[in-house]
């Protein structure tokens, strides 16, 4: 079964990624670009029997590894 | 007006980013996990007057510096 973890920066977490993209917008002319966020999106493939069963096991996955909680959150979706 | 762009490896494009997590969930006893492909998301704040406009501007963005289009693919979203 084919899930996606979305893994992005809490709320008022400094995301340097986003700033040095934003800075490169500007300079590219884009001069309206403001508020860059970079997340993170992992797509892959789980054996499991029904989208709960994958639901939990993609949280699981993110817990131990794909997210850091500290300072990221995550949310996952059953793609089929 | 909040856009999001989504930038993805294409189809056939090696991801070593999502083969090297894919080992570590094997190592950490997901096993079942198979397939990773790591992708970016860009959320940013465009100046437009309407969605259309918007999601021109993020196109234009990705094909200026948000993703290498020689590898990856993206699409942009207007999330509102």
């Amino acid at each position: 079964m084919k899930i996606r973890v979305f893994v992005s920066l809490k709320d008022g977490v400094l995301d340097p990624q986003g700033k040095a993209v934003e800075h490169a917008l500007h300079s590219l002319g884009f001069k309206g670009a403001s508020d860059v966020r970079i997340s993170r999106v992992v797509d892959l493939h789980v054996k499991a029997d029904n989208a709960e069963e994958a639901k939990a096991k993609g949280a699981e996955m993110a817990r131990a590894l794909l997210a850091n909680e500290v300072i990221e959150d995550f949310h996952v979706e059953v793609a089929g």
